[in-house]
């Protein structure tokens, strides 16, 4: 196929705008020389600290050649490029989970990004973390602090930082992060994105370095709802080879009208006195929009947001680096070691416990979203400077995961969307959230806000 | 009401038999009064040790007058005597778990309880049982060792022993027990009765003595399958009040017709030839009325069932009772103190690791239990004498598990049905066992066999 000049906007890599070049005439090998070039440019410095590890220019180039002997019209995401959050396996290529030391080479890739390229998508390279998904900043990387894509000086949220980096400085369409406490959620609201943390179970987490094994959801970043609905419906999949993949049956989409806040004593702005602004005017709008808003007791959220950080969920998180914590210490960030290391004082007897008061948690919880169609909140109360995040990295992290941490402990499905920004520039975000399963009504949602909240 | 002679048989407390009965003009009193005589003919003895609390004379009479006020047809129970494991709270006696330093009398009865008196049952006492649910044998209680119906050398089966004695001995229509680990199949198979151990969740577990609150499952104990059913259909039901309930929709009954049976080398008689052999009979019975029968890999059910005893869900147990281990251990027995007291080894991180091997068992079993309707296996391997049992009460009671330890582990529906005696009386049984919310078909299947092995 002859090369004919490019005809789509370099800076958007939306899916609909990329479709559109691909009929067009587009080539994935173009669209994959543009994407190196831009790469080229960044490489020297990459500022923002997006990528731990991209791929060869040649190996991109070739990826691309194959895919030109296809029909586009089979292949969902034909030509579309993503990033991979360094927790992902991608055959071949290093898993570093921001842990040099823990550092393996996958023969197999994630279940979720071989659909992902199966279906077309184009992986460019493994992103940027929180070291072992242990963090909500993106300030945790021995491969450097993760910055913010619209302020450098402000961290860039995490421990998915990277994918939304890359989303955000449009080098990719969509990316994977991985969401256990707000992952996935906290760096879509910091760099203004849609960031789906889809129901735990829906998509297979088999090939991904777990955080919370039994916690852990595969997570969607992009500039918009509809790119994000594209995605999930390749990604998602039940996967007999994951133990914790579910058979879930996605509820179908429905509108919906009523919508829990939390009650105005439980909200939490940590003295950010725009974002107080900005989520007030949020709710204004959504009433503009037609949407009844409730002020709903939020103690059973909150309640069970504190068990995943100060309680037993933290052994799983030392499951996975027991080995390494107790052989090579100096290879886990100091500051993951002393989050991590306190797994060990939790016994069996406080685990079963803390399920029993999970348990009354999730009960209390499903009676109050019983009584509304969804839940909204700020996603963040706050952003924080890198020198400020540095300086006080646990109590900040923590205030980070005010809305946040009780997700996938009480197995709601959310979503992050951007709400407007600061006087400075960056931007405010705020989640929905339902019961598991209903993941398509969220999306449906999300369309019909993103441009109003925007 | 003017009373007349009764009519029925009185070793036939069916509830087909007393609703027969009731039609022809028997009344809960006359019942009443004559379990009443029967009590007090074995009261002095209560030789088998049924009972740690009987109800008494003057309130079941009260309760009989009350209940004649009544229309039947109202009330699927009307008038059917039952018997109550002594975990099981009925407000305003003691509920004791075989633990008189445990005993506490509860204000209200346990939900299953009282949706059974509201539908017309009536309760007649609180039975014996295996101190704190922890046993399969019956011999593990301050209150007498529990002895088999039919030769009481021979150990009753635990931990639900009274409740399964009593309908046995024709003492009440159905029983209460519950089960975590096979108390309520194993002393149906030594006592021969249907043991139904419905899905885990499916009866609600508020008012119940947790054993291992994830795991317990109330059972119920009757003669034959269709009173099981009756009674099923009355105690089940979600309890928003419990947060281990679960909105089970039970799956319609369908006719099971592919039958799973361990491979030959995984079966265990414990050098029990009689045993063996009623195996191999029923075996070949199933054949007879036109089942196929597949031998199939048994592992990943085995490794299932070694969790429980030697793994942290000892910690559940060590849970219920630390306060009173840790103040007046003397206060429980030596052998429960023994067993549950490991439960203090097991780290919140031994807690995790447990579940990911459990979850990659079930995913295993799963795909097993996918080639075939029903899994059938043997309900224990052997019956032990009450001198045996005590001489060895860990190992031992270790073998009367090995075809149940599994079960709510995995999360199956299951049922126990007799199947045939040894030479010298003692009965045997067998297990069919389906996914969660199979109890329905599980039903049927055991109506339609209960004739044909017995």
């Amino acid at each position: 196929m002859t090369a004919r000049p490019l005809t789509f906007d370099i800076n958007d890599l939306s899916i609909a705008s990329l479709r559109a070049a691909y009929v067009q005439g587009l080539t994935p090998l173009q669209l994959v020389e543009h994407l190196i070039g831009r790469m080229q440019v960044d490489s020297e410095q990459d500022s923002h600290h997006v990528w731990i590890h991209r791929l060869e220019a040649n190996w991109l180039r070739d990826y691309a050649r194959q895919l030109a002997s296809k029909n586009p019209a089979d292949l969902p995401l034909y030509g579309i490029p993503f990033a991979i959050k360094d927790n992902i396996d991608l055959a071949g290529v290093p898993t570093t989970a921001a842990c040099p030391d823990f550092a393996y080479v996958p023969a197999e890739s994630a279940t979720v990004v071989q659909k992902l390229m199966d279906a077309g998508a184009i992986p460019l390279g493994k992103t940027n973390l929180d070291q072992f998904a242990t963090g909500l900043n993106g300030t945790r990387s021995p491969y450097g602090v993760a910055r913010n894509s619209i302020n450098p000086d402000y961290i860039a949220g995490g421990s998915s930082s990277g994918s939304a980096l890359a989303v955000a400085l449009n080098l990719a369409s969509f990316s994977l992060g991985t969401d256990t406490a707000g992952s996935g959620r906290v760096p879509a609201a910091f760099n203004q994105l849609v960031g789906l943390k889809p129901t735990c179970g829906l998509l297979s987490n088999r090939g991904v370095v777990p955080a919370c094994r039994s916690l852990d959801s595969v997570s969607i970043f992009a500039k918009n709802a509809a790119d994000s609905l594209i995605v999930l419906e390749v990604a998602q999949g039940f996967d007999p080879a994951e133990p914790y993949s579910k058979p879930i049956q996605l509820a179908a989409a429905k509108r919906l009208n009523t919508v829990g806040i939390p009650r105005a004593d439980q909200l939490q702005f940590f003295g950010d006195s725009e974002y107080t602004a900005l989520f007030a005017k949020a709710v204004e709008q959504l009433k503009a929009q037609g949407f009844t808003l409730t002020e709903l007791d939020f103690t059973p959220f909150l309640d069970a947001a504190k068990l995943l950080y100060a309680g037993p969920w933290l052994a799983e998180r030392y499951h996975v680096v027991q080995d390494l914590i107790q052989q090579q210490p100096d290879s886990v960030l100091p500051v993951i070691r002393q989050i991590i290391g306190k797994a060990t004082q939790y016994s069996a007897v406080d685990c079963f416990a803390a399920f029993y008061q999970l348990a009354e948690y999730k009960r209390q919880a499903d009676q109050i979203m019983a009584l509304v169609d969804v839940m909204l909140t700020p996603t963040t109360g706050s952003i924080f400077t890198v020198t400020d995040m540095l300086a006080n990295p646990v109590e900040l992290n923590n205030q980070l995961g005010y809305y946040t941490n009780f997700m996938n402990l009480l197995d709601f499905s959310a979503i992050a969307l951007p709400a407007g920004q600061r006087a400075d520039g960056l931007p405010f975000g705020i989640t929905f959230f339902a019961q598991a399963a209903q993941d398509l009504s969220l999306l449906t949602l999300a369309q019909q806000l993103e441009q109003v909240l925007a």
